[in-house]
């Protein structure tokens, strides 16, 4: 479970009955775009083209409370998202042999052999789709102040995209990319990536990438300095997305190559706006928003699931073995990690959004 | 306030009284070497070289509560470290004067104007003090099951050091680095370092750098799935630290350049013990250990404190401004960073540690 | 949400979709037996007897996570409960017209007027199903460690039953009391306590009453100094079930009647074990528990719900109103309300039980 | 630590350096009268007359941080209690004879051993103190809305005062009690309550008793249905003041004798405002607040420090053992809790009330 003002607690395993999300401390009185919650579902769900796992999942989520003649109540909304198109047999031998690159060992460890390890259980990507149904409340409620959240594909393998310009950052820019089955801004790099990721499917094998997103409308003086700063908070819910090894705010690593002098950024006026000359800082300083954009980076790991044979141990032998995983893989999921990383963009803001109310000076 | 099962509070303001730490859930009957925290908080503090501010402060914690006859009680132990050698009158100007990079502009919007803006106030990098306190307290605790953490500079500007061979770590390396000045696996790289610090405080200008952490004797099982994922909680702690910008697991971002059949890394016995033949995970899976060092890196950005001319806005004054800062300042905080980053490193395992026991699968 | 180490999220409207909770933090390997969940379901759920509403519900909770193979996986549990014989026609009046005593008119406000009004939406007393279902699971799980909880109705309006002798309390007394449709020590008390639930029922009122507790078989030295006191924890929980008004401990408000040297109670050794000549502390001492049984007792006051004429307002008129509760009610939720007593102490000791592991001095 | 919008992080033992408290959450720009918070120390303080110990203790709350040229700046905020008058040696005897009725051997129990005996250690009234501190700025705070808190004896022992009329309660009759001694509504009980604490005193023994507490100016709609309900967020702090037994809301265990239609309260129109003709429910329902006062009781155990001889155990000689406890105690601690009963009812609506704004129908 996680969150002080707004707060989601998940549940679902990939094979189980149903994955789903309670959230609770959301506003009464929102009219739900139920059409514009599917679209968000359909961005992530899978078996839309080659470049994803053929499963096919509607992803239809099933609110079950909290949801009364077309507003939220204000009281727990829990949704589900029932698992259908489930080949269960594919994972059998899965008991024993343990992924290299998944949770299957250490899913083993922590729940001491009892976890449901068909199609990754608990650990699946699958459970990111409740994510996403909350991150698109969360985005409506967001909307209604204007704040907008838009991500695209920074990279895949060797191949980038341009990075944001964060001074001419638009939500007409972000509707454009949230309709695009490859989110660039550079579209001349869209046959470079596809052909990346189908190369990779050939071989059997897979790759990952980075995501940027974007944070806009966003006033000052949002977050708390340590424990709740805007980069713990985001980050906390980015290395709950499976697969991210990496985030980093603003410039992040590469902020450490710069001066002092280059990094800090003038501070000036714009009319009665105080705004900074560049936003290195990533439209956040101390912990707290400074107004400018709140722009960060996740890195996504190359899917672990790959039909290539891999040498692995086996559990009930207690002895290696080579392992190739049958069923059905994304060669690349930073496209469908995308809405994801938006979505927990969403639920995070949100949640620091309500504790603290914008202040002039 | 952060923390399930241990729990930290922390309080302060540079200039003001005093500041602290309060920690709750350790447990009872743990004999504290002060020596060992008074060590640790020395590895932090300021006025030790060239490298860094010349304000001198002793930094020597007051344990007032938890605490008796040498050994914790389990109750909330409380320290605070008061302040000293304060030269509040060098932040006069910058009550209204916004130093660029740092909380000053964001302070005034998160409290309404009421903030002290003395040395940074509660923002200042002052409060890691009691971080690196709470955190040598969890490494006593953590060493008796044999866990340790060591932390070198992985890179100052443009200089870099070598990595952590996560196969050949052990805690002579760690010891070996904790009492460097500057802690590096290429001893080699240390003048290079030395020198671009310099040069920057020469110019009035400032560096940062990237450090990497590594934990070593974690049974593989800890952590959560999702929200309490080892990633999680330690970018959570992480991105608690001034100056932190971007947070990496394993290979993190360069992770995102392989294959999945490059990045898995294989499993293998070892006698009975499970292990990857490469730990470009980190050492976590599914946000759970695997029994593998953990690795991470965090980048620590340029001080924002610089002797350099800066363009900013004067908020009484309603215009913009330049602004040249005064008083004392680190031409570099990335040594003084490490043990910080350990420390939180050390209280982020602890918390996770007491909630979920090693299994034997 | 509640909970630190077991956490419980609830969700749910009397007339909506289905009611649930997810229960997170549970150890996996728990073998569940569903027929003692569904005995404990039978228990809470109306339409039994002529004493409660008519009303009927299977309350058959269905499984969505965390259950795998007929044990508990550690992740996640999530189980819901689909609401079928709703008359939400009855309830149509009452969108404007608010029910004394009910949450109708503090829920409009706590709202702005978007919540479920039908059959008291989320604040119905239906929500207590899933509390049900989780504390089965906590029982199951503290049963393994000998603890076990019981529950008398010690008074309803008038009609005094005895009072738990703690000297002399048992699993098999529990039993006994656990399989009676109106739970007494004293069974001649019984006609008396039926004869005035059906009176007031005849009058279209209704009656409250009193719900003694006990918790056997815990060790000493569970529990928290200050705000995760035992008593804070359980009675945190108790006041989150609707209609109870009042909890107390041990002799609770008769305590203040006697002197210290009345109250104390003596300790001795019995074998190697101190235990308290006289436990009027209810099991408890400076919030942690002595390993004497714990005791309290909840007062739940008449049920809101009644047929008679009763004076109100209309809110969509703004002005004064009278109002006659169509629809099916309790004359008396005593007798319903014990087993979520019981549930919520079995859920509370869990958690406190995960965090603090019971020593030897 | 206790809180979701203002959390306290509380620390410190009897006889160790200090007790104290750090307060998050608090608004900024707060400006705080220090006359008043003095004022409400010396309320609890003890050596004021023959009612309570002799121990005279300053209780000067020095503020270490979180407050800056007479505003609160909104960042956390704590402040300690030096402890002085401390005769640590009186309690030499008591490493091993552990005290009926207090915390000594639970203490024992819970922290292996560890714990610092002197006092009470950490479990001693004197960690009330800093409650108290922070019960003060929360009703600076709540006083901004007109939001007030009063509490009277409603009883010592046998001798019981008259209840509060919750239709007469005002700011005024607040401020009467609040300077009394012994704070009674009909104040020609003074004398026999006097009486019953001086016979006590008299015999080495102490009495109990009863305070009632209510809170006035909450408007209707704050708190949440279940687990963060104004029942359980009272009760949940309550019981983490040492010696509290019992609560309850407005009738409490007596709305058990009632029937619905008596207890119910018919709604009415005064002006625009919604009010219930009686105010049996103590201001809530459905654990939300109704708009008219909020009224509760908690029962205080009779002193458990006396100094008539008692049995015991002497856990050193593993045997049984008689005790005369040495030390200052107070025969009647009824009267120094009040101020901390209102301190608590103080904390936990300012936390409520920052989550839930007030609404208009």
């Amino acid at each position: 479970m996680w969150g002080k003002s707004i707060t989601i607690s998940l549940f679902g395993e990939s094979h189980g009955e149903a994955v789903g999300i309670n959230i609770t401390g959301l506003p009464s009185g929102i009219k739900l775009d139920l059409d514009f919650i599917n679209e968000e579902m359909k961005r992530r769900a899978p078996g839309k083209s080659n470049l994803s796992t053929s499963r096919k999942e509607m992803d239809t989520p099933e609110i079950l409370s909290g949801y009364f003649e077309g507003y939220t109540t204000g009281t727990p909304l829990c949704a589900i998202i029932r698992n259908r198109d489930t080949h269960s047999k594919d994972y059998d031998d899965l008991k024993n042999l343990m992924r290299p690159g998944h949770a299957d060992y250490t899913g083993v460890m922590r729940y001491n052999g009892f976890n449901d390890y068909r199609g990754g259980g608990h650990f699946s990507g699958r459970l990111t789709a409740p994510l996403v149904f909350a991150g698109a409340i969360c985005k409506q409620i967001l909307a209604e102040s204007d704040i907008v959240i838009g991500a695209h594909i920074k990279s895949i393998k060797d191949v980038e995209d341009a990075t944001f310009d964060d001074m001419n950052l638009s939500s007409d820019l972000f509707e454009n990319l949230r309709t695009s089955q490859l989110p660039l801004i550079d579209k001349s790099k869209e046959t470079l990536m596809r052909q990346a990721i189908l190369d990779a499917k050939l071989e059997g094998d897979s790759v990952g990438g980075v995501i940027e997103c974007a944070i806009l409308g966003i006033c000052a003086g949002i977050g708390e300095p340590f424990f709740d700063s805007v980069e713990s908070t985001l980050a906390h819910l980015a290395f709950s997305v499976p697969a991210v090894k990496g985030i980093e705010f603003g410039l992040g690593f590469n902020m450490t190559k710069l001066y002092g002098s280059e990094a800090n950024g003038a501070l000036y006026y714009e009319g009665d706006m105080i705004k900074t000359k560049t936003n290195y800082n990533g439209g956040i300083l101390g912990g707290i928003t400074t107004g400018m954009p709140i722009i960060f980076r996740c890195a996504i790991k190359p899917t672990a699931s790959i039909l290539k044979e891999q040498e692995t141990v086996n559990l009930s032998e207690k002895k290696e073995a080579t392992l190739r995983i049958k069923g059905r893989h994304d060669p690349c999921i930073v496209q469908r990690a995308l809405p994801v990383i938006e979505a927990i963009a969403a639920i995070g803001m949100l949640d620091l959004i309500k504790r603290t109310q914008c202040q002039s000076v």
